[in-house]
């Protein structure tokens, strides 16, 4: 979800690409978001006031979660980032507005990670902030992007409450759009909630597939244009161009987690696979092994971007999802069912692997890839 | 909360300067409007299969309310704006940051809308989406936004649960950041619900004060510095410069509505003064009179940018605060008690006048000022 900074001449297709290097600096961000953490953590106590307590183990989790008594209330706001110039580029290019899948995308970056907490999400509010007012003067791009917000509430079976569309100069560059969306749901029943105490050695890993990169991993992906003569209309596969690809809208996983409960089947813990790749799975601070014995097809647009940025696998796989969007921890017994749901509901799934006793790391054994405890700094 | 376009050649101070001339074009941004809120209100269906309903009426309101069963659920999403960029032009001229205020103008625009539902407001998350990860290289600035967030969110009793701080270069401008706060908060006991059901005739009218400018208006304001030869550093009140005047924080309303619940006054109605001024008092569809016969105290800052945009009462109350930033609807027995626990809150407030059975207009009569029925367009 990060963008670069003014691209330098383009380097050998050889020479590897890293993140950094696509313009994100992360040291930058952090001793802000300590210290904002730090001091929302300090709010927490507010809600004693109104008889409510917050679900401490939520700090740090990907939604936050309140105890308002008969269940449990979860929030979120999340931004789409950069994925929308990449439809910008290819409507430059093509004529085409990708933004129904924009739409998508953004909804689902809330809504994936509020349900990792165990929450069914309720309703959505549209965050648009235009560069200036004739953002909105290309009917089309609007209208698509109305219709795709609806359409991705109605998969996902939320009320769309409402937003902000604001237009604001100066602050959004002109002629782009700042996309985000606030999400708030419940975890009715309250032993719904996954936040992780029933992760468990013998739990099998469930891996919900992705329908390409979603919307992290943009910034590189770009970069990644300027090494190619034909850009964004490279085939990366038979009559599949890459921004078209790159384009394909982020997987909605809600209905599969409501389906889930639907059918009996307690979620032990959740995790939504954007940035760090799959070291998204060693999200837990429970000291386990992640044995991972089989790998979903990676899709065309990833093998792409991994080859063309000349990543060995755990670079590929520690940043971008290589084909899982989506991770569930269930009990062994469950495995095949919770595979079986999510294909009813349109999602292509894998029983992965499993939970192990050990030390905290994560071992995808087909590649020979292993990531340790370190691997993953989140908290 | 809009900004302007490129800014051309300095008029005469006598020239009038309309909020159209200031660089935003509403009938752009309108038909989205419409759509979106067609589209937005079709997904109310989805409430009803998790058992829920949505309170139709607050689809208009400054809030989406929404039935959970014991309680009604409240969310929000609300921008700041341009006024960041005041405080970015100040920081420069002066060095001295101004984000703590920012920050808690950027709260005050959620929870102040929020609370007009009559809801308590529980949970506030934090966008801020910079244009390059270097803003927060500006650490004093970083951690000024990160303290008056928290201070804001100490005195509404909110807990900070999380938020985003993405780096989004070619979106947000470099050197900029676009802030966005999202609040969830529940309406309870349910009959705290106040969409105007209760708003009659004989109501009182409670303005509270404003701290100035607010967080509306502020493209005007930003346009009128090209006129001023000390342009922000210009005093509108002996030791007080207009840019240091535009950035007074944003009065934060919602311990002046929890302290009314508490002491067993219902708020008939309630409207935040935001866009549009005064006209806000026209919101609720409602055929009825509100006469007022006192104004509040007009701040200095807002009686220099009526005089330097040469604005009759009618415009300048038709789009400033002109003093008032909030109206609360309570019955006339409860008017001065209404008054008394703003104060003990620490916020001036006046009985300004009454609701009347009659056509929709709102009646200034200190000052000869009428707004008709169709002078606010909201739904």
């Amino acid at each position: 979800m990060q963008a670069p900074a003014a691209p330098s001449p383009a380097p050998s297709a050889a020479t590897p690409l890293s993140y950094e290097q696509a313009g994100v600096v992360y040291d930058l961000i952090d001793p802000l978001k300590v210290a904002a953490q730090r001091a929302a953590a300090a709010t927490a106590t507010h809600l004693g006031s109104h008889g409510f307590s917050e679900v401490a183990a939520s700090r740090g989790e990907s939604a936050y979660v309140l105890d308002v008594g008969p269940f449990y209330l979860a929030s979120i706001v999340e931004c789409l980032g950069s994925k929308a110039l990449v439809a910008d580029e290819m409507q430059r290019l093509t004529g085409r507005s990708h933004y129904a899948g924009i739409a998508q995308d953004t909804i689902a970056m809330a809504i994936n990670d509020l349900i990792t907490v165990g929450a069914t999400p309720l309703v959505v509010q549209a965050y648009w902030a235009a560069g200036g007012s004739d953002w909105f003067a290309d009917n089309d791009r609007a209208q698509a992007l109305v219709a795709g917000w609806k359409a991705a509430c109605d998969t996902c079976k939320v009320a769309w409450g409402g937003g902000e569309t604001p237009a604001l100069a100066g602050i959004v560059e002109a002629g782009r759009i700042d996309l985000a969306a606030s999400c708030t749901g419940i975890v009715s029943p309250k032993q719904r909630l996954s936040l992780g105490d029933a992760l468990a050695p013998g739990d099998a890993i469930v891996l919900l597939a992705s329908s390409g990169i979603h919307a992290n991993g943009l910034s590189l992906a770009r970069k990644l244009v300027e090494r190619l003569p034909q850009g964004y209309l490279t085939e990366v596969a038979p009559g599949l161009r890459y921004g078209e690809a790159l384009l394909a809208p982020t997987m909605l996983y809600s209905p599969v987690t409501e389906a889930l409960w639907a059918a009996g089947i307690g979620v032990h813990y959740a995790a939504n696979i954007t940035g760090h790749g799959w070291r998204k799975l060693l999200r837990h601070p429970k000291a386990l092994t992640y044995r991972i014995d089989a790998v979903p097809a990676v899709p065309p647009v990833l093998q792409f971007i991994q080859a063309q940025a000349g990543q060995g696998n755990e670079e590929a796989y520690g940043t971008l999802n290589m084909g899982a969007g989506f991770a569930l921890f269930v009990a062994a017994a469950d495995a095949e069912r919770t595979v079986a749901i999510a294909r009813a509901q349109g999602v292509e799934a894998l029983v992965a692997g499993r939970v192990e006793a050990g030390e905290k790391q994560l071992l995808i054994e087909p590649l020979g890839v292993r990531f340790g405890a370190d691997a993953l700094h989140l908290r």
